[in-house]
């Protein structure tokens, strides 16, 4: 049998009912469990592998709930989740209605933080550490688990400079896997591996010593008893400590361990041979991959572009312009605000910057955008993928603010694509020699044009298009949801009444065009994927108050509250933006 | 003569015509010339006398603006905008239409990078250096000078990191001085200080050599010889460098030495015994001292709060609070986003985290708040001071954009007061156990009530209060701009016709007294001193538009674009926002 621990053990009262001989028989279990799972319902794969000793290692010796675990990102948690109540409804993962892709408050006592940005488990271990020394409680353990890639990222650096001068009870694990989603990069990556190959480093005084920290390791991360034993010493040594633990991404399916990257989250694949599942490959292009094309016949001609990610070289698909100008794409790994500034030195010295970013991640370097983007005017071409809902990744991941946050920055271009040749023609004009900064923002998944790579068109800056005429009510989008409004029009009979207008700008405004609209009709809505407060709509409503016009003006887009996980479909629905939704709001 | 060297000197080619033995006469000029011009016109002092000689030794040796200079922060860059061409101007300092207090592109082309927010240096300054090997300038020399207090922000790591694997042409020199404003902390902090006092670590591999930088120092930053010889050997060394120098902020006037923080910006002061000028004392409080006080007063009662402040002790008051509850205090440096997640982590745990930012440096912070706090719905209590304009710092410190990028969070209520009495009831009111984070911000500078410590009151969330009641108009305001609004309708001869409100919460808004006053008056006016865009006025039209109003609705408020330095008054007249102006506007 090759469940028989794991059936018996709903939670981790369960689990310490074991005898450690025992464990690494259920750590095989666990990891066929996940492997059964996401291998038909899809989801984050090789991190969870890659975590399933430490997981059970971590909930065996200690107190959980009452001892706190923080996840760092959490798609490494499905064996956390596993064996924490969710067990029976894991199959349920990343549906609507179902249990998360990530921890979350709301769901479990034992997630002690939710998360899903990287970085944020020692901020959040280290406070609630030094609210247990206030509050006396000074036997309970914190701990936060933390990738290689998360921790060389700023947030996290600024905890341990922190935590090395507490008092506070605190564990840090580095999971180190040498990988984010793609290899991990940058100097403290290049001395980790120091660390692990020369083991003089790991006991002098190295980089984490020099922070005041207990450290240890590096140890075998799969070897449970070798982290039990450690551990167990951990839990006596009081103050600040940290834990160095070698995992492999992926661990236990030799695909997810080969091929790390794809592994990361590979969709439906045979659970035996691993092989991924072939699925009919989609007539259409992701629109990161119009973006990645895009950039590279950009590159081609004009020697100055250059392109930056944050640790998304394969999710943003500027993996394309590496291969092919790699002296000129730069990955910095998980560090937002210093590419943004980054892309802003370039661009003083006359490079143009395609600067990288998924729109909820832009969030994280909103100041750079400000400060030493927008306020000296650096022309850097921000281009924001997976903005508007994302799915699955829910509430921590959808680019749902971008518009309203970014359309309040003086200075700064923002424009959304219809569809990909827009985002094609974008991406063209941006790189001719703009005098602003801009950002683009564009969604997840695929368009709807087979044939998008057609011969760049110049988009005029701030203009408008229109695409349906009608005669009574006009419709403004922004953004791909044009295509909802114009799927919304065809399932109404009187569609006829409607003029349809792609405002492709939130900033500049086509004036003239809102002018020419706001004689025309009385009736007004706006549809934007993007939240409702401050957003494309209200920017419509600021253009109709300074300019005297009392019109009927109606919002739609993403309501004031967090949206959970499910299938953009679903959400769309479940907030009225669905096409269907879309026809009967406007029959108001 | 003092001053027979400097008089010769309009920019660094002339510096450049001195022998080197006459840097250390110049050194003392230029010092006095600084206390000269700030002794009487205010402005940032310790910062530039402690960089003296190191400002020499750059543009003598380096050539600049050629050679591509950042100063980190940038309060520390008066000398290098006395020796590049400002000499003149620079008793304008920081008034409007004068130079700016901080380097600025649009001023000078030896002002290679516009700063003011701390720890960009490095990003900039290595975006410059890479485009420059892509350009094939390979000669060209790149510079960050950065503060130990700066440098051990997020952002800063994330740009060693990457840095580090880089072969860019990239010098950064740390000025040691172990004081940021307050002085600095954390275990980078430590290790600095033991690398100073241990010459061994500075030659074994310490943490910045781990991160692949040829490192060298601590060497002392006023000993001119000494900073140009090992200058000018870092010249030929390719690839990135990293000089130690240690520096005494405030050198060369005793005062300013020994009460460092005092002296940051001292105000006025005798150029000769450095004494401070005694100005009569107000009758009214700093509304930081009007929250730093209150603080104190709720942490007496309630144990469970606890204060954050990101490197800003003294200038957000939060000193009271570490002076009386150290144990309870926390200043984890300049580090806006681990201080907000760290204050989530806190709320888990159920303390009541008062977390002190200034307006301008939330931005640093948007992705913790939105993702660690509201998300998850903790109720962190944000003090945001030095809200609206700030007046002579300028751009970079304006707090115009919270309004508008706060109140498109969900779940987070967003709170302005009117005068020192309405922060004080509020503050108390936010830890009797508010169930939402809320934002609470506050102007720079004293408020208008002598009497304002009256028994607490608590506020309803979510409630306006009318202030004038009149028939025709309404005005509704948020924030201290109240009083400019009174002040206006005072000057005005039919005041009786205009109702004002003090919505006080920009979110939720007090849907109730809106319906009442949208159902009574058909004009409205809104007054923030926010932005425009996306603000306090807008969401009124958001309001109006749902509910079904077609009103007319005029906003008042910061228009979209950078404001530049000066007084905050002149600033108000400027942008139409004082009370002479509003009542002119009020009249359309």
């Amino acid at each position: 049998m090759t469940n028989n621990l794991l059936k018996n053990i709903s939670n981790p009262e369960d689990l310490r009912k074991l005898n450690p001989e025992q464990l690494p028989q259920l750590a095989k279990e666990l990891r066929d469990f996940i492997i059964d799972i996401v291998s038909t319902k899809e989801g984050h794969l090789g991190a969870s592998l890659g975590v399933v000793e430490l997981t059970i290692a971590l909930h065996y010796l200690f107190d959980t709930p009452n001892d706190l675990l923080v996840w760092d990102v959490g798609h490494q948690a499905y064996g956390h989740k596993i064996l924490t109540g969710r067990k029976d409804i894991f199959h349920t993962n990343r549906q609507l209605g179902g249990i998360a892709g990530f921890p979350s408050r709301k769901e479990s006592e034992f997630d002690a933080f939710g998360v899903g940005h990287s970085s944020t488990s020692i901020s959040a271990a280290l406070g609630m550490a030094i609210a247990s020394n206030i509050k006396g409680a000074t036997e309970k353990h914190h701990i936060a688990v933390i990738g290689d890639a998360s921790i060389a990222s700023g947030m996290a650096f600024e905890a341990l400079n922190h935590a090395g001068v507490s008092k506070a009870n605190l564990l840090i694990i580095l999971n180190d896997n040498a990988i984010g989603i793609d290899p991990s990069v940058g100097a403290l990556k290049e001395y980790l591996t120091k660390v692990k190959t020369d083991k003089r480093l790991a006991v002098q005084n190295n980089i984490i010593k020099a922070l005041n920290f207990d450290y240890s390791g590096p140890i075998d991360g799969h070897d449970l008893p070798k982290i039990l034993s450690e551990l167990e010493r951990l839990k006596d040594v009081k103050g600040p400590k940290f834990l160095h633990v070698i995992t492999t991404k992926g661990k236990g399916l030799q695909q997810a361990e080969e091929d790390q990257v794809t592994y990361h989250a590979p969709g439906k694949f045979d659970k035996i041979s691993g092989e991924r599942l072939k699925i009919a490959k989609s007539l259409y292009t992701k629109y990161q991959d119009v973006f990645g094309q895009t950039v590279v016949e950009l590159a081609a001609k004009n020697k100055n572009i250059v392109g930056i990610t944050p640790a998304m070289l394969t999710g943003g698909s500027l993996k394309f312009m590496l291969e092919k100008y790699p002296k000129r794409t730069f990955d910095v790994g998980i560090a937002e605000q210093h590419a943004v500034t980054l892309a802003a030195g370039m661009a003083t010295q006359g490079l143009v910057p395609f600067c990288n970013i998924y729109s909820t991640f832009l969030q994280r370097a909103y100041d750079q955008v400000i400060h030493d983007v927008a306020l000296q005017n650096l022309p850097v071409i921000f281009c924001l993928d997976r903005a508007g809902l994302v799915g699955e990744d829910g509430a921590t991941h959808h680019g749902v603010f971008d518009l309203a946050y970014l359309r309040l920055i003086p200075n700064l271009i923002v424009f959304a694509p219809r569809n990909e040749i827009e985002l094609r023609n974008i991406l063209y004009t941006a790189q001719l020699g703009l005098k602003n900064p801009i950002a683009i923002r564009y969604p997840r998944g695929t368009g709807t044009i087979i044939d998008w790579k057609k011969p760049f068109e110049k988009i005029e800056i701030g203009k408008g298009v229109c695409l349906q005429e009608g005669n009574k009510t006009a419709i403004l989008s922004i953004g791909t949801i044009a295509k909802n409004v114009s799927e919304a029009l065809e399932l109404m009979d009187n569609s006829s009444n409607f003029s349809h207008y792609d405002m492709r700008f939130v900033k500049p405004l086509d004036e003239n065009l809102l002018h020419q609209i706001l004689k025309k009709y009385t009736t007004i809505f706006t549809v934007e994927d993007g939240t409702i407060k401050g957003g494309f709509g209200s920017a419509i409503l600021e253009f109709a108050s300074q300019n005297n016009y009392q019109h009927k003006i109606k919002i739609l887009g993403i309501p004031d509250a967090f949206i959970e996980h499910g299938s953009v479909l679903k959400l769309q629905q479940k907030l009225g933006l669905d096409a269907h939704s879309l026809s009967e709001a406007f029959k108001l």
